[in-house]
Formats: C-alpha cells, structure tokens, sequence
C-alpha cells in the first residue's frame, strides 16, 4: 500500500478538470465518493473541496496494478490520480480521467459509521458524532463555506471602516454583567472565569483611545439551554465606537449585515442553490419597531406581555409572525437591560439600547454605553452588582472616557439566517451544548 | 457640564486638519494631550487616534464661555471642539483650530494614575494596570496597529491562497498532546479543560475534506513560566493542509512571514518610525539549520547538548547567536516532537517536524502529520498516552484521512519580532500570565 505523497502534487481540483484541457495529463486527490465496477470498465467519482469528477477505467487501457488498486478501493478512501484528460459526453463535467497511475493514500474501513451520501438521513446526534464524516456532504460544507464568506464580508466592512481588530482576554476574574452564567476554571491557586462577551474590554478600549474596535471571537455562557438557538461556546462579533450614539451603531450594523447578504448571494450561489435558500436584499434601513409598540403587538396575538417585561419566547413568535425580515427593536425599559447602557436624557426609564432581529431571532443586542463614571457606578449599585468587582473597569471612566456606543452579532445566529438552518449546531463546526463536549 | 454628543458628530481625525483645509469649519474630539495658559491665550493639544492638533484660543477672539471651559480642562480630559482651521506657522501641523463651541464630554480626574506623556517612565506592572491609559502613548498603541496590519496581511494571503478559515471549540473534553498543563473548567456536572491548541481539530477537518484551513484563536496554557516569552493565554495562528508535507508547509509559511515584513514596512511606517525600529526583508527563502548542526553550534558556543535534547533556554541563545533573523531548525529527532508527528520512512528516529526561529525565539513549529490509523495509534502508545482519551480523534483516521501537514505561530511573538519590544506582555493588550488576571 503507497500511504505517501512523496513528489506527487495535486495540478487541479476537480472543478477545473473541464474540457478547457482535453488531452492534458494531470493529478487530482480526493474520497471515493462512487465506485461502479462493471468488469470491462470501472468507474470512480472522486470527490474533493471543489466538487467531483470521473475517473474511467477501461480494462484495455489501463494496467493490471491500476484496476487491482481501484477494485481493492472503499467508499470514502483517499487516492491520488494521474491521468490524461479525456472528452465524454457521459461524464458529468463533459470530461473524464484515464489514470496512468494512482497512489492508494488511505483505505477507508467499512461500514462507515454513517453514509455521507445521504442515502440514509442520520440524526443531528449521529451526524455531529461523526462531524469529520458529516462535513463531507456537499449541504453541510456549503454552510461553512457560506460562513467564511460571512467572515471575510464583515472584516472587509470593518478594515474600511477603519474598524480596528482586537483581541480582549477569555481568562476574566470576574463577571461581565455580574450574572451568575459563568463557566468557573481554576487558574493556578485562584478562581477565575471563561468571558461570557468582551463588552467591558472593547469598552476600556474606548478609554484607551482605540476610536472604533471590533473584535471576533468566542463566548462562553454557561445556561442551561436546551434549544435549537442557543449554544454553551459561541463566536460573536463585536463593535464598538467612540464619539457615536446608538443610532450610529445601528447605522453601522444595518451596513454590516445588508453588505453580508448580498455578498453571499453574490459569492456563493452554488452554495445556496445546494441548500435550496433564497435571500432577499433588503431596501433601504431595516425598519424599526419600539418596545411599547412591540408589547402592543404580542398581546394582540393573544401572547400575554405586559410593560416592563422582556420578550418571552413566546413574544419573540408573535412578534416574529408580524414582521418580514430584519428589524431593530427600539426604546427598551432601562430596567431590563444591562447597567452599562445609557438612559435616556428626558425619561431615564427609557434607554437607549436595540436589539437587532430576524422574525423571531435574536441576532444582536446592542446601545449607547453610559460614559460618565459617577452614573455608571449609580447603575452598577441600582442593579444590586458588587461594584469592588467592577473596580478595574470604573477606573477606565475615571480618566478620561469618551461617549460610546456599540453591539454583539451572535455570528452563528447570523449564519443560521444566511443558510436557512434551524438548529445553531448545524452551524458550528464542533457545537459544544449542556450534554456536548465531544468531538 | 456638557457630557452627552447630541447632534455633535467628529468631521475629522486630527492628522486629516492641514493647510488644504484651512478657513473650513470642522468638528474635532480627543483627549486634552497638553494644556498651556499664558493669560491672553490658550494652547490646548489635543490628541484621537491618528495624531494631535493644536486648538488655540486667543481671548480676544474667543467667548467667555469657552475661556472658561478650557481653563477647568484637566489633562486627559475628551473634549470635542467646533471651530475655524486657520493656517500657523508655530502649530506642529502648519495649522491650528480657533474655538467657535466646545464641548466638556468628560472631565479626567486628576492625579492620573501614570503619566501618559511618559515623562515618567512608569514600570510594566503599572502600566498594566492602568492599561486604559497605557495604551494612549503613541509607542504603545503603535504596536497594536503594527498587530493589526498583521493580522489584515495574514487573512489576505490565506485568502488568496484559499485557505479556509475555521472556528473550533475551546471547550475540551481532553487533553491535545497529553500534557498536564490545562486548565480545568466545572463543564456543568463534569470536569473540560480549555484547548491549548486546535491542533486534533484542524486535523480533523482533513478527514472533513475542507482541504486547506487556518484558525486565528485564543490558546491557553497553565505553564508556571515567567519569562518574557511566555504568556497563559496567546493567539495563535494555525494552518492545516491535506496533500501537503513538512516541506509544503514551510513555504507557506516562509511566504506569509515574508509577506508580513513587507507589508510592515508598507502600511506602518509611523508606527515603525515611532518604535524606533527597522525591519529587514529577507532574500529568498529562510535558510534551514539541522537538529544535527544544532546541537554542534550549540556546543561549540560553550553549552553543553547532547544529541536527542531538546533545546534549553541557553541551547536557544546560542543558536541565536549564529544566525542573522528567521531560520527553519529541522529533521529533529522523533522522540522529542508530539505523537502526530510523521516520522521519516527511512529513518523513523528523525521526524517531518521543524521549527521555525527568529534568532533565539521560537516562532512556530510545524511537521508532516501521521495520517495512518495504525502508525499514530502505536505512537500514542510509545508516548505513554491513553489511546482511549484520543478516540474521537482516532476516528477521523479510520475512514479516509489525506496525508496533510501544518504549523503554528505564535501570533505575539511574531509581532514581538515586528515591533521589536522585549516583553510579550506588551504586544497583548490585556496580557494574563501566573500573577495576573486583571484588568
């Protein structure tokens, strides 16, 4: 068995094998996607990132060691092949392989744990127990490769922006918004914590003079979900910015997420038509629903809400039931948002703070932060938080903090919109849950 | 006091206000970098992101309000400024500002708690600890700048090279190379620890098929060191190809630091200026040392190294000595690199591995991974490790895993090198080692 590589390199994926080179000789490398043997002849379909191409074998023209290597093939074995490029009208680019030569670089063992052709549906269970095996179906890694794009939209936004990329630490000694959904971790003789968002670092970033910052990366939130939208380690997408308001930051947002539409609907059409979704450009700014109007709207769907509570999830389905798309929420009750986010000036019962939706999902939380030291700790202590453990934080408002304002995009969320899937571990490579901590 | 923006917005950074503005009407917002009161006239520099410019306040010319504000500014106060751009021979930038409005955003307590001029030189644990503050000299924002084009000039050349970009889980149920340097986390009812690198995921998405892919992300490590080189939490930069060796690898490598220089010396040259620092772009490929002249180079300089060690801190400085910048240290012997490492076919005591150096510090290391079932199992084995622990892992072998090889680097060192400071801890920007977890 020839398991190295040796001087062989792959000359094309397989999406470039068309009849563009008739004639030449080439190496391609990939899975046994199918494998027909119809004694005279045999037929490979080799699989790789790109996409797939035929690789025929006919007993007159290849040699004895090339059709024991491929009938000694399993589905799913990696091979490599040298071969010329050949017309056929049967094949499915136009274009067929003859090898010359092929290198076995890894059997598969049989059976597969499951079947990444799909002629079997596995379980979402099943299929993350085998999430090497799971990736390989053309559905699945649309959805990565549609995230990709997602992420390299977003940077590209932000670099024009003069959005600056930081990294904040997840090693925190203590509580962000004070919640008790902490993951503790002992850190030589301490106790510390996983960071459940970077919203008091991109704020002392503020104070630090950074002027706009964004920051992508992980969150960990240690709650009890067992939902189809909520996961214990998730990737957010962080803004913030000095010298703007909430208006400002929903202005930034609507941007980011409508250059991210039609960027995925320009750079993965392939993709999309694999996942059967169709997107629509939204017109123009995404339209704004207020918290009063919002209640008025879930109890109208006879889902009881009143004044002053947060949306229920069953609020959240009503509410979601009357609007199209994406709409910011607006003009939340101070008292159910977090301490830092600024009241308004002539009703302070009133904040200003948004969250970003798409019919019933929540994709971003977001506000003007409270930049003045003496109203922050007010709100700290009005919030019953112990303000000695907030002593680093306040300190950044001590010396210096300008006006800010920023948001979170829970980026998985985000994804679950763009591809169309229902449940946010179709969307993370390795979903870690209550009950999951494997692969 | 004036604290809120209102329909206040900045028109321009200050390194924006020149001479080809001049007699326009603009609206500025900073930091009060320096403040001088002759009486008739008030100088105030103020400092953004981008650099200062001087406001200048003649009583005459100016109302009584503004006079007084500016007579109550403390120094590193925000303040956003509305006035006339009128040409001055004295002011740094050929212009200077005449205050029609001001506004007070937030007054600065005073004393500071470090001096941000750095007049006095302030030690790193209390830069660290009024970081907020640190990171508004210009030398030490400069880094982070020098960090940014960093990251923005990787991304790009993965890109073009079409190398994936993945997130995977920091949330693990098991060590990655067998090491007791994890920290533990309560996952709910069960013990995880946190990743100390993605090496078993990016691997595992070989076996996915996604070909090539990088992964920009936090990595942590419970090591006790306190060097100047080690941090506990650090961002690494970590690729992983299929049909690729050691060889492959190192190019792609050698490519992309040769890019980063280049690219630092382009876009940063304020930044390069400020640190007082040139960087050197290499012709051509890195040179190659072997582990074999390794351990002749380093005894010849006095420290002992016996053939089989892997190198000390003194074996390291040694080496450093005798080379000029980046070199690849390679075939180390097999015994002293991780269980995945392929070892050569002929010789199976020296491994695909190496390491690539910038003079005595470590920048990356990389190899040729084992992708046979059989041959990684009986290594794991020889390790001493337990083969059950690694199952999940082991998987992704047994039903088509391509050959594949990869690296990581240390993503601070690297700027480290950029930048030229001494101290890891000052290219992170809220570094976490042994004593510290804040802020």
């Amino acid at each position: 068995m020839e398991y190295l590589l040796n001087d062989w390199r792959r000359t094309h994926y397989t999406n470039k094998v068309n009849p563009t080179i008739t004639g030449e000789e080439i190496v391609i490398m990939g899975w046994v996607h199918e494998i027909r043997d119809l004694g005279g002849i045999i037929f490979v379909l080799v699989r790789d990132r790109e996409g797939m191409i035929q690789v025929t074998a006919p007993s007159k023209k290849v040699t004895k060691e090339i059709l024991e290597d491929l009938r000694g093939l399993s589905k799913e074995s990696v091979i490599a092949v040298k071969g010329k490029v050949q017309d056929s009208n049967k094949a499915p680019n136009g274009v067929e392989i003859i090898p010359e030569e092929i290198k076995v670089l890894n059997l598969a063992q049989q059976p597969l744990p499951m079947d990444p052709t799909e002629k079997v549906k596995a379980e979402i269970d099943t299929r993350l127990d085998s999430r090497f095996l799971d990736l390989r179906v053309a559905h699945v890694s649309s959805i990565f490769k549609i995230k990709d794009n997602m992420f390299k939209t977003v940077r590209e936004y932000f670099d024009e922006e003069g959005i600056m990329e930081i990294h904040t630490p997840k090693l925190v000694a203590s509580a962000t918004e004070g919640g008790t959904e902490l993951f503790p971790i002992t850190y030589f003789e301490r106790e510390a914590f996983l960071g459940q968002s970077p919203q008091l670092y991109k704020q002392m970033m503020m104070s630090a003079g950074f002027d706009k910052v964004f920051e992508i990366g992980q969150i960990f939130r240690a709650e009890e979900h067992d939902t189809l939208r909520h996961l214990n380690e998730a990737v957010s997408i962080d803004m913030e910015a000095s010298f703007m308001d909430d208006k400002d930051a929903m202005e930034i947002l609507d941007k980011m997420i409508s250059r991210v539409l039609r960027s995925t609907n320009e750079n993965c059409k392939d993709q999309l038509e694999i996942l059967n979704q169709t997107l629509d450009i939204p017109e123009g700014p995404f339209p704004e629903v207020k918290y009063d109007d919002a209640v008025d709207i879930v109890n109208s769907k006879g889902v009881e809400m009143e004044w002053g509570e947060d949306l229920s999830r069953a609020g959240e389905k009503a509410l979601g039931e009357s609007q199209e798309g994406f709409y910011f929420l607006t003009e939340w009750p101070t008292a159910i948002k977090p301490f830092y986010v600024m009241p308004q000036e002539d009703r302070p019962e009133i904040s200003h703070a948004f969250d970003l939706m798409y019919k019933d999902l929540e994709i971003s939380s977001g506000a003007t932060r409270i930049h003045q030291y003496d109203l922050l700790k007010n709100q700290l202590e009005a919030k019953g938080l112990n303000v000695d453990a907030f002593a680093d934080y306040l300190k950044a408002f001590r010396y210096g903090m300008p006006p800010h304002a920023g948001w979170g995009v829970g980026s998985d969320r985000l994804n679950m919109v763009l591809t169309g899937v229902e449940n946010i571990r179709e969307t993370v490579l390795f979903p870690r849950d209550r009950r999951r901590l494997t692969p």
